[in-house]
C-alpha cells in the first residue's frame, strides 16, 4: 500500500464529542497522507447488527486496498479481541464482535489477526477508548504498508453473526425490515434476486398495508405505501415525499411479505 | 483541471445513513487526489429552494474550477435530466430541478449539459441513488479533466427557479425570511444594498415586533429583536444569545418590512 | 511548516448551515494542501467553557505544528481581540475569550498575537462571521509558513479562564461533572492522579447514588452507576449500555465525591 491510502470510519460515537477528531489526529500523526472518510458516526449506540450491515454494504464502493475501521463496541475493554481482517481485497479493523460478518462470510480466503503487538498501538493506552488507542493506530500502520499478519497472531474463528434471511413459501417471500433510513424509507432483507420469478406483478405487505411496486420514487402516488428495488438491490418500502415508517407504523424487524399476483 | 481538484457536496441525505460515504468512495475510486468538502447534508428533505440558496451562496468561497455536487431530488429516477453546468468559473453537478438557479441566472455565458454518456457513470446504476451512481462519478471525471461537454448534449433551458424579491414602496422595503439558521437567526431576502438609502436610521418589523439595527451581535441588548447586515450581505433578524425564531415566532416566509425613520 | 499542514476546527456552528463549508473553502483557496479535520461543530451555542475543554483535550492527539481553529464566540464583532497563540508546539486561532485557556496556562513559553494585518484577512470582511473572514484565512496563512508574529502585535495577557478544580479533604475528594458525552457518560474534573492514594478501594457518589469502580465498561453490572478512569485520565460515571445522566439525573456541575473505603 502506498501513501494516500483510504481509511473509512464507521462508529456509534456521534459527532458531538471529540472522539472521532482524536482518532483522526492519531491516524494523521502516523500517516499524514491518509485519506480519511467518515461513513457514519450515528450507528445506534451499541447496535452491532446495524454497524455490520453498514460496513458490509458501504465498503464495496471503495477501491481495493481500502481500510475500514468500525467501532460499535459494547464490550470495549473486556476479553473480546481487537482484530484486523482481510477479505475481498479490503482491510477491516475493529473489535471481534461480528461487525465484519458480511465481508468475512462472503469472501473466500478471508483471514483475521488479533492486534497484540504493542509497538503498533498508542503508547499510553486507555481501557475505554480503543478506537483511538488501538484501532486508529493499527489502521494507520496498515496504510503505511505494515502487513496485517505483523499486528499479531492469526484468529481462526472471528465472530460472524447470522442475519435473518427471507423465507420463500409457494409464491410468497417473507422477510423483514432491516434498516430505516433518514427519510423513513424501510429497507428490507429481501433482495431483488429473491423476487426474480415475480417480474413486476407482485405486491408487498407490511403491518396489513399493501405496497405496489414502482420503478422509481417519482412514479409513486403520494400518501400511499409503495415499493421498489433500491440502490442496494433490496426491496424498499416508501411513501413518496414522506416517511413510510411513520405513516404506516413500520419498525425495524416488521415482517414484510411479498406475493405474486 | 489538475489533481487536487475540490469537490463540494450539498445534499438532504443526512449523515446517519452511509449515502454520503458511498458517494465519496465512488469519487475517490476515480480520483484519489480529489479534495472533498461537505457543505451540508441537512438541507430539509426535498427542499430544492433551500438547497439552491445554500449552493448559490457557499460556492463563492471556493476557488475557480471547483466542482459543486448538489442532490436534493424529489424527482429522482423520473424524466428530469441529470446535468452538469459551468457558470462563473465553477462547475455544478446534480439534477436539473433548479438547484443551480442562482449561478445559472447570474453568470453570463453559463452553459449546461445533460449527463448521458454511460461510460462516465457507475456501471450498475440504480434508479434511486443517482447521487452515487451518476453525480459522484460525473464530478470525479470533471476533476480528472474531462470537459463538461463530453458528458452529454447541451441543455439550452436548464430549470431556473425564481426567488421572491423584496419590494420597495416609498421609503419602505418589504421582503421575507429566506432561511433560519441553527442559532435561530432569521436571514431575510433583503440585501444591504436594498437599504442603502436608509443609512442606519431604519427600523425593521416582523410579526408586529420591531427590530433595531446594530453593527454586530455583541452590541445588541438581550431579549430584544435586533437586526444587522450579516456575513452574506443580507438583513438578518436576531436576538442576542438566543433564538429570534423561537422568541418572536418567526418562520421562513414571515414578512419583514423595513422603514426609514 | 510545509504543505500538508493539519488544521482542526472546533465550533458551535452546527453542520446544518454552510458556515463550516465556507470556512473550508476559504482555507483551501489559500492552501490547497491543507488537511482539515473537524473536531466538533456541536459545542453548545456560546459555551466557551465546553469549547475550551474540548480544544484543550483533543489537540494533544495531533502532531506538533498543527493549527487549531476554535470559534465559540458570543462577542463576535465586539472589542474582544482575534488572536493566534503558540503553545506547546501547537498553534491556536480564534477569539481571545478563554477558548485556549488550557494550552495557554499549561505551556511554558506560550505566546499570543492579535490578528490585525488586513492583508491576511478576507478582503470583504463581515462583522458577524469572523470564523470565515478572519480565523480561516489566518490559519491558512500559518499553514503556508507565515509566522504568528507576522499577523499582528503581541498580546501579553490573553484571556485565561479558571476551571473548577477538585478539592481534597481528609480521605475524600470532591469535584464535579465537567462534560456529559453522547452516551450519557458523565466525565468529571477529577483526574486519576487525584485518586492515586486510594488504589481501587474507593467509592464515588453523585446525587446520593454510589458508584463502584471497575476497570472497563464491560465489567460493570447493568442498571447500576459505575465509574472508571477514562480514556482522558478522568473519573467517569457511567451506566453499562445506558445513559447514566438520564438514569441517575446527573447534570454538568453535579457534585461528585470520592471516598476511600
Amino acid at each position: 500500500m502506498s501513501e494516500g491510502s483510504i481509511i473509512t470510519l464507521t462508529t456509534d460515537f456521534g459527532v458531538k464529542d471529540p472522539f472521532v477528531g482524536e482518532m483522526k489526529g492519531v491516524i494523521l500523526t502516523l500517516n499524514r497522507s491518509a485519506v480519511i472518510v467518515d461513513i457514519t458516526h450515528d450507528i445506534a449506540s451499541y447496535d452491532i447488527h446495524e454497524g455490520a450491515l453498514v460496513v458490509g454494504e458501504s465498503h464495496r464502493y471503495f477501491p481495493q486496498g481500502s481500510i475500514h475501521v468500525a467501532v460499535v463496541d459494547p464490550g470495549v475493554g473486556s476479553a473480546r479481541r481487537p482484530i484486523v481482517a482481510e477479505a475481498g481485497g479490503h482491510y477491516f479493523v475493529g473489535p471481534d464482535n461480528g461487525l465484519f460478518s458480511l465481508p468475512l462470510s462472503r469472501s473466500q480466503g478471508a483471514r483475521a489477526f488479533q492486534i497484540t503487538e504493542r509497538r503498533f498501538l498508542l503508547r499510553k493506552e486507555s481501557p475505554t477508548f480503543q478506537g483511538r488507542d488501538i484501532f486508529a493506530p493499527a489502521a494507520a500502520w496498515l496504510s503505511r504498508g505494515t502487513g496485517p499478519e505483523e499486528l499479531g497472531p492469526p484468529v481462526a474463528d472471528p465472530v460472524v453473526l447470522s442475519f435473518p434471511e427471507p423465507v420463500s413459501e409457494g409464491d410468497s417471500v417473507t422477510g423483514e425490515v432491516a434498516v430505516i433510513d433518514r427519510f423513513g424509507n424501510c429497507i428490507t432483507n429481501i433482495r431483488g434476486d429473491d423476487l426474480r420469478g415475480f417480474g413486476s406483478s407482485y405486491r408487498a405487505e407490511a403491518n396489513g398495508t399493501g405496497a405496489t411496486p414502482v420503478s422509481h420514487y417519482a412514479e409513486a402516488p403520494e400518501g400511499r405505501l409503495s415499493c421498489l428495488i433500491n440502490s442496494s438491490g433490496r426491496l424498499e418500502l416508501f411513501a413518496k415525499n414522506n416517511s413510510a415508517a411513520r405513516l404506516f407504523n413500520i419498525d425495524r424487524e416488521t415482517k414484510v411479505t411479498v406475493r405474486s399476483r
